[in-house]
Order: structure tokens, then sequence, then C-alpha cells
């Protein structure tokens, strides 16, 4: 799926700290789930300035075409990055432990006209979604990624259905009893 | 710059009022500016849903590669148009006489796992931004674009150093009433 | 106390992930509790976006008469399923390990003007309310439901007033050795 | 469509002080435009808490059907109206000068277990919701009336339609050119 | 310390529910400390309308000169206590799982014009300086009670500075040691 | 009503700016219309501490017997005057031009245990009710206080009830065009 | 003041736009009211991402001892500046019109451990106190500075005083007149 | 580094109360790693308002350079220490259980223009970086301290650089196992 021949990545992780590694995880599992290479890297906005300002400007030259940031607090990463590069960069709030990444979500998403930051939403949830649309955005010139996009939807809604029908068939006390037995 | 010989829009603009439309208007102006053809529609994901399901359905196949939703309060708009697609959908919070803006961005970005929505600033910022956003993703199979976006940052960067420059020559009280005299 | 003979149910309890079955199972047992007929159903205004626009569009038809939609984050459920029908849908906030459940709220209560939602308090509080509420619009045509309705306010007023008396009786520290103990 | 002969209010609006009255005026609007008979009454919780009570305690056998409470600040009315009868409330919290209306949402809408407020959007929006919300509560014993909400939802629709098909004629500029001058 | 000379309370402190005991326990125990004869009881300003307003009404005649109400979420209590009486009504706000107690503090404070609500911080801090507004305003017409309380400042000073000497003369490591271990 | 003969004031007022006058203005107006002796002071907790803490700690021996304290922002003025005075604190915190009075508001209500500030609402809702409040805790002690705030809750409540009056009589149009009128 | 013999600038007073000098402008006043040589750079963390890291790393070489960054928005600024020198930095979040500087003050304060910026309140009190607080940090190794500050604060201490001389002798109502025609 | 031969402090540590001494803990730490004297002292603005003054009034001629003040909450110290001292003045807000700190983060930070407070992050990471800071400061007129604050800054950018390339060498997976196991 790589633009050069050696499937080097094409998607490019950073985060700010290794502590933010757990809440980042799902986002280079869906991204392999994909089968879209990627990279991860620890790259902090303010104790790395100069490493992470170099690796912006020439993460385009490199191959990479979508970079995704995940930071918290005063969450400067995706915005430090995206002031570095044309490419689209996904900022992913971290979960704080004072303000539930309120603070992170609006570091992030309020950032001023001409370097935007695509934010999707705060923790896990916004890791996982954050290499979807990475996937989204790489499939535009991938058909088969989009075909995979389109499968992967599918299943979704399938397991929902199947859930569903599941809750249909087995009453509450029955299906929450056997989810927290599963 | 279209895949279509028509010139036919590959950006669609959505937004849920005719109210939003003075907030979103650096939007299609800055599409216009980099050359991107591009449509804007009213449609509501509350007041006509099946139209809007069926325009988030049928973007992809008409050649449409990003979608931009505009709109405020309870902004499903973003979310329901991303249920419907796979193409990368960005989501604009307009600014609400109550809450400022706050349930706007809360309802578009946080999004559960498996349907992101790529949100940025609050009101007409990030209407501009979202635009840059469709642009930098789009420019990943448009090298000419590419070209216009890297001009367009280097532009903006020239905007700030003459101003500063300016703000040095003529000191804070000058700069101020010139600017103010407009 | 259904329309049809069958004891086809006339309230439908919505989901939009069997993770929010725990939080909103107070629901269903005060519906049950009140004798009234009612399903559940798992399905996502994004997953299954075709579903559940089917869901509401013909709830009224097989008998339905009040929804009732619990969802979390940018909880675009209950104004999805709101959208495409005219009966009467209460909502109910998923509290939220971000942000305790604002996002939620502001995304279910903040609807434009057009399709409201009937919104209720963030978590088990709103979900056993949101039950209740149901079971108010639906006594309004039901006066043996409105009859139980005033027994079970009476209820509720009695075990406050006996706490009231046992507290008299026991002073503070009993009263909290044997509720702990209890 | 009083359920009594004399035409008498099936709906009673609520609300604290004639301050809100501005705010609230699209609420009997609304209902005056569905011809569902309704009474206006300017009540305070605070102020003249045995009438409200005594208001509350005897709508239900006085014909009314629907309770609607505008309040704005610490916003007890919704609450204290639904603690003395068994018809639904449906709450609308006023803007506030300070807080721009999150108290009155909040002081609304997070009721505690056994007796429920169905809250709508802060201000006007949420003044209309309130009387469409109360028409759909009473369409389900009035099929006449459930016939009026489909056409309305209809003609909301078309408005929709009717301004995005304008838009597309005029293009941007024009379209709020005769707006602004509309 | 009663006006009375049955030693009758003088202060009443009320709760919505037995669940806000714990959060409220400091209150009765300053009281008690303070010698301030005291009452504590259980009614709901939703589930028993009728015995709140009841209790508020008869309040002063019965000898009660200030009225603590601890209350949660839509926190009304204190509000509808205010409403019937001219008593100082003092309000402590309860901690929520889903808002942190935002929603119990704006609901407590944000009273409208002509009824007032003494508002204390959210929790057990506020249960317990509750305690101490109550002695405070009683201490006006009771010299005695000035004199304790004015101890009580002192004993507090004499021990955060105890604590500041005991840091100095242990250090940071060995104070956390003990602090723990005692 | 004063404890001196001379009529010196029994309540303090204390702003901690002269901007603050104009939204405290109806608290020294609420306590003139009960007849209540008072004083209207400028003092800071940050410009001038020790004129602030000397008129805290000699307030009580001047035959003060409430405090109310305005103060916006990072608004200490109420919680530094508490701490040196066992007299009630009443604490009004003003609006903001920036977070609405947020700030102030949890500024002066979050006082940690041992020190209250009895907090009102933001703003001029809370400059009056502060006025109230402290004319509630006076007539603990003076009978004819209470009469007259009797009186005036029998006033405000007479007033709700014209206006509700004047609704029915008049319908909504004409009376939001001679209140406009008015 | 310089420690260079020619009166080079010792504070650096950066912002990242011009829309925010007006803002800011009490802070150039201040230091040159203190007589503390002063440059004002407009450089943004953004669209000048190199010229700004460039400022940042050369300040101390140049002289420079305070800086002090006004940023709004996804305010990145301050950090970006602080990451790349040793000097002490201040932050001055900008008001928005969306959330009044929340989004602002959050991106700035929130810092990750290792990179503090010294943040102080929103909008122009924060610039002026930036510009105070600047010249306390520069005051610790130049006596005549601390000697200046001395009377800043002890005229400071004066007006209030005189104000609240003012207001004893004309009372609230020509106070205010006389403040409104002054 | 202390300016007096007998090595006394010149940074002094104060806060609020001992419940504070763990949060605050890594202030200490840095500043003993960076050989920095300095005190810590338990006062409090509300319970020893007189030795919390005198304490501020007194830091400068006892040598101190810069005061460190960490509190919750009604955050009240660092600025009531602001007002007696023209010291720079850092605050620490605490996290506080119910609304996360927000409380005491705006009670110290928004600050009434003549008084700033140079406020830093929320908590534990708030506390060492009030260390640093102060050590920013301290460095202007010590140049052997600001060459241990550029050591200190490379140390933290080589540690980010380290986790990164081990990140590389191990993956995701393994990476994670190590550090869990620790």
């Amino acid at each position: 799926m790589s633009n050069k021949p050696d499937g080097s990545p094409i998607v490019g992780i950073l985060m700010g700290s290794d502590s933010d590694l757990e809440a980042m995880s799902s986002c280079p599992e869906v991204l392999a789930e994909l089968g879209i290479p990627h990279e991860i890297r620890i790259l902090s906005a303010h104790r790395t300035p100069e490493k992470t300002a170099e690796y912006a400007r020439t993460a385009r030259e490199r191959g990479l075409e979508v970079l995704i940031c995940g930071a918290g607090g005063a969450a400067h990463l995706a915005g430090v990055v995206a002031a570095d590069t044309i490419l689209p960069v996904i900022g992913v709030p971290m979960k704080t432990s004072t303000l539930g990444g309120q603070d992170s979500l609006l570091s992030m998403v309020q950032m001023p006209r001409g370097i935007p930051v695509a934010t999707v939403a705060i923790g896990p949830a916004g890791a996982k979604n954050a290499g979807l649309l990475a996937a989204q955005i790489l499939a535009l010139s991938r058909p088969e990624l989009a075909e995979k996009l389109c499968r992967y939807r599918e299943k979704m809604a399938a397991e929902v259905l199947a859930k569903d029908a599941r809750l249909q068939k087995l009453g509450v006390s029955d299906y929450q009893a056997k989810k927290n037995s599963g």
C-alpha cells in the first residue's frame, strides 16, 4: 500500500510521552488490521522541539501521507506538527486526570486560521477513530483500501445487529449474565 | 482538479440551516482561492434525514472526495453523514448564542468508535480551516495542489512577518491607529 | 395495556451499544413494574444508520407510542430517531469516562427547532426517569396506568418518610451503621 | 381538540417571570398553529410556591394534559411542578446573562429518580420544541393532530429543500444578499 | 442555647435522600461540638413536596433559626425550603458522580431575586462549613457561642501552626511517613 | 434597628473595585428599603490587604453584624474577610467579561473547611439577595424586621400574581406590547 | 536598566496576531511606566514556526530576560517559546469570542512536566499583570526597580483608599453620577 | 547559591494544608536536584491569615526570592501572599475531588490588575514546573544555575529520544510489557 517499494510507512503516529502509549494503542491496531504500514514515534513538542519540527518537515518527502498525534493537557503536539507540514494531521486528545481531557481537546481543536488539526474524540475511542480517519483519507487514492473500509463498516454493522438479535433472544438478564461471564 | 472531465465538485459543503451560511462562508472562499471545485448544500440531519442520508450514500460515486459539515447545538449533521460514507468528513462546530459552541463541538468531536469526524475549530476560523484541511487531503494525490498549499503557507508566513516588520517600524500606537483607520 | 390484542410493546428502548445496557437497566425494570409492554433494541445511529432509521419510521405503525434512546458521547441516537418519527422520543445521556456525560447531555438536549428530544438526567437516574416519563405520557389515555403512577408516587413518598422516621429514632450513627450492614 | 366540550386548555405553559415571556413566545405560537388549546401563566416556584403547587395539583382534574415550564438560573419551576402532578412536564431552560443557560439546563435536567422533567434546548429553540413535544404527546390519542404533525414535518423539510434549491440557483453571494435585504 | 427551655433544636438539617447522610455528617458533628441543638430530617423537594413545604412553613414557629439543606443534581431542596420561610437557609451542594457537583452547585446558588440561598462548598467541606456558618449566624445573639467560635478559630490556627512546626522539624519525607503510618 | 443608639451601620458592604458598584447597587437599595443601617466600602483583598484585614478584624466590635463582599475573577475578598471575623460573610460573585462569573463563583463558594462564605447568585440578582439574606439573619433577633420581611415576601407574591392576572386579561401580544412601551 | 549599554530590550512581548495587540497593549504600557526596555513582536507558533523558534533560541544571548506571550484559542505560542529557552516565559490567554478564553487558558497553563509557562489572567488584566510579573522578576537583581514596584503598589493602594473615601463622602448615587460623567 | 553566606533558603514553598504535601512533593525535589536552597511551610490564607501575611511581608528581607504556593478549591493562598510582597509568586492549583481543580485554577489565575500570580498546571505536573519556573527566574542572575537548567533540558530531551529509540527497537507490545514489568 506504500508509495515506496520497500513497504515503508505511510502513516506516522506521534505521541508526546510513553504514558500515552496505552490509550493510543488501538490506533496502530486498526491500521495493522487494515494493512496500512505505519510508524510510531515518541516526540515531544516541548521537550524535543527540534526533533519534532524536523520530523514534521521531512515527513512528506519520506513518503508519509497522514500524521496522527496523541497528546494531553496543553496538547501542542498536533498543532506544532501541523505548522511544519501540509500533510493532514489528526489530533487525539488524551484524557487527563484533572479535567478529563477538556484541556487536551481545546488545545487541539481550537487552532487558528491557516493551520488545521483534524481532531477526534478524547482517549481510546479517538485513537481508534484516528486510525480509521487516516484510512479513509488514504483510501481516496487506494481503491482496495476503500473496499476494505466498506467491509469494515459492514462488519461493525453486523456486530451491532448480532448483539441486538442476541438481546432479543436472551432478554436483558441473561444477556448481561453471559456478557459478564464471557 | 476534478477527477471527472466536467469539472464537477470534489468537495461537498453541507450545512443544516442557511443561518450557518455566513459563518461557513470562508470555507468555499478558501476552496475557490485554491481552485478546488465544490458544491454547497443546505441539508438537515433532523428536518431532511432521508435527503441527507441519500446525499452521503451517493457522494463517493458522484466523485466527491471530502465532505465538510457545519452545524450547531446538538450538531448531528457531520456524524450522520459520516455514518453513511467512507469519505473523510470534516465537522465545523457553529458558535451558539447560549453555550458559545461548546455544545456543537462536543456533539461533533466525541464520535464513538468506528465513525470518525475530523473536527476543527468553532466558527469562522474552523470553516476556513475545514477548507484547508480538505485541500491538504486532496493534495495527497494532486501535486499541483500541494504546491499551491506550500505557497499558501509561505504567503501566510510573509503576512505575519510583514505585520511584525510594520509594528517594529511604526510602534504600537501608530500601528493601531493606521490599522483602525484601515 | 397495549393497543394491540397480542400484548405487543408500546415502548421501544434503544441503545447504541450493549455497553449502555447496565446503565439503562432501570428503565425496563420500572416499565415492567408498571406493567407496560416494551422492547429493548441495540441500534446505532452511526454503525447501523439504515436499520435505525427504519426502526424509527415504522415504530408508530407497529403500535409503539414512546421511544427511549440511551447514548453517550456524541449521542446522536435520540435525535436521529426523533427525526424519523412523530412519536415522543426520550433521550437518556450516558455518563462518559472523560467528560462525565456533559457531552452526551449537550448532544441530546440542544436539538434544533422542529425536532424535540425529551431529555432526562445523565445515567441510571435518567434511565429510570425515562421509564416513568414514558408511563406518564402513556397514562394520559390509560386511567389504570395513571392510577398506578399515583400509587407509585405515594410509595416513594412513604419510603422517604419511613427513612426520616427511622433516622429520628436511631440517630445518625446507628442509622448509618445499620444501613451499611444492611 | 380539548377533552372538554368548552375548548378549555389542554396544555399549560408556566413561566417564573414575565421576563421569560419573549423567549417563550414561540411555544404558544406553535401550539396555536397546531390548534391546541392552551393557557399561559406566570407562577414562581420561589415567590408564589403555594399557588404553583396548587396549580400543579389541580392541573389534571382541570383537563390539562401536558405542562410546559420555562425558567432560568436555579430553575426549579419544572421540578417543583413535576413533583405535584403525574402529567408529563416539559422544561425549557432560559438563557442566562452570566452562564448562558448552563445553570438553567442543569437545574432542570438533573432531576432525581422518581420525578422526571422532559428537558428541551436552552432558549427560544427549546420553547418551540416544547410546544412540538407537547403536540407529539397529545397526538398519541388524537389522530387528527398526528396528521397535522406529519404535515408540519413535511413543511419543514420542504422549506429546507427550497432553501437548498435557491442556494444552488443563486450561489452564496446572491443568496446572502437577498436574504439580508429580505 | 435554645430559645425554648426544653433544649429543642434551633438548627434544622434537611437532606433529600439518606444517600446524602455520609457527606453531610460533618454538619451535625460540628454543631454538636459547639453545643448547638439541632435536628436532622430526610425530606425530598420532589418526593415529599407537601411535607417539605410544611416543614419550612412551620420551622420558625417551632423555634428553629437556621435551616441547612443538602441536596444533589437538580438540587431544589434549599430553594424550595427558602421559598417557604424567612429563616436563613444554607445550601450544601452534594458531589454528583457525573458532573462532580457542578449541577448541584448551580441549582442552589443561582436563585432568582427575592429568595436567597446561602450556598457553601460542594460536599463534606461544605457540610462542615454549613454548620459553622449556622453557628456564626446564631452567635450574633449568643455571646457564649461567639466565644466558642473564637476559640474554635484559634484551635484551627494552632493546628495549622503545629503541623507547620512539625514539618520544619521532620522534613518532608519523615512527615509524610509518620502521617501515613499515623 | 442598630444595636447602638446612634444608628450606626449593622451591615457592611465591601467591594474590591468601584467597577463593581453598579452591579452591587441593588444590595444597599434593598437594605435601605428594609430600614437596615449599612455602610459601603471599597477595599481590595489584593491592593489594600492590611486595610481589608483591619476592617474585618474590627467589624464586630464596631457593631457590624453581617458583612457582604462583592468581587470578581479570582474573587478573594469574601474569603479573606471571612478569615478575619466570626461575623457571617456573604459573597456576591461578580459577572466577568471572559468566563461569565464562573471564576468569581468558584473562587468564593469553594472555601476550605473552617471558614465559610455564604455565596449567592452571580451579579445583580445575587447583590439583591445578599441584602435580603443579611436581613433574614438580622431578623432572627429583630421581630419588627421579620415582620417587614414577611410583608416583603407577600408583596413579591402579589406582584407575580398581578402580572399573571394581567397576562390572562391581555394575552401575550398585548402584554408584551404594553410592557415594552411601559 | 538593560544589561547592555545600548538600552536594548530586556523583555520581549510576543503575540500570534495583530488582532491581539489591543488586548495586550497594557503590557508595554506598564513596562514603559516602570522604565523597562522591551520589544514587541508579532510571531506565530503556527504560521511562522521557524522564526518563532529562532526568536526563542536566541532571546537569552540577545540580552532578553523575560518573554511574554499573548495568544488565543489553541494558544501554543507561550509553550512553543518556552520549549526553546530557559528564560521565564509568561503566558497571557486571550479572550475568545466562542469560549471566553477558557480554551486559551487551558492551552497555556496545562503544560507538561519540564516546561513551565507562568500563566496570568485572561485578557487585558492578564496583559497588565504579565508586565508587572516581568518587573517583579527583573527586580530581583535591580534594587531600583524593586523600589519602583513598591511605590507602584503604594500608589494602587492609595487609589483604592481615595475611591473609598470619595464614596463615603458622596454616597453611592453621587459617586456613580460623577464617575459616569467623568 | 543563596545570597546569604549561611545557605539560607531563596525559595519558599507554602501550602494551605498538609493534605497538599504529596501533590506538591515534586516541587522541593526538583529544587533539591538543582541545588536551590528552599523551605517548605504550611500556612493557610484562611486559618492563619496573620501568619501568612507576616510571612509574605518579611519574605524579601529574609533573602527569599521566589515564593511558590500550592492550594485547592477557593485557592486564595497565592493571591493573598502576592498581595503582600513584590517577590514573584508562583501558584500551583491543587486537584479537587469535585471539580478536578478547575476551581483551584480559576481562583489562582484570574487575579485582578496589579497583583499577578504566575500560575502553572493543576496538580503534581504543576508542582514540578513551579520548581523549574522558580529556577528559571533565579537563573537570570546565577549563570551556574542557568547552566544546570540547560543540562536539565538536555537530559529531558535525551530521555524522550531514548524512549523513542527503545520503542522503535521493541515495538509497541514488547515496550509496554517491559514498561509494565518495570
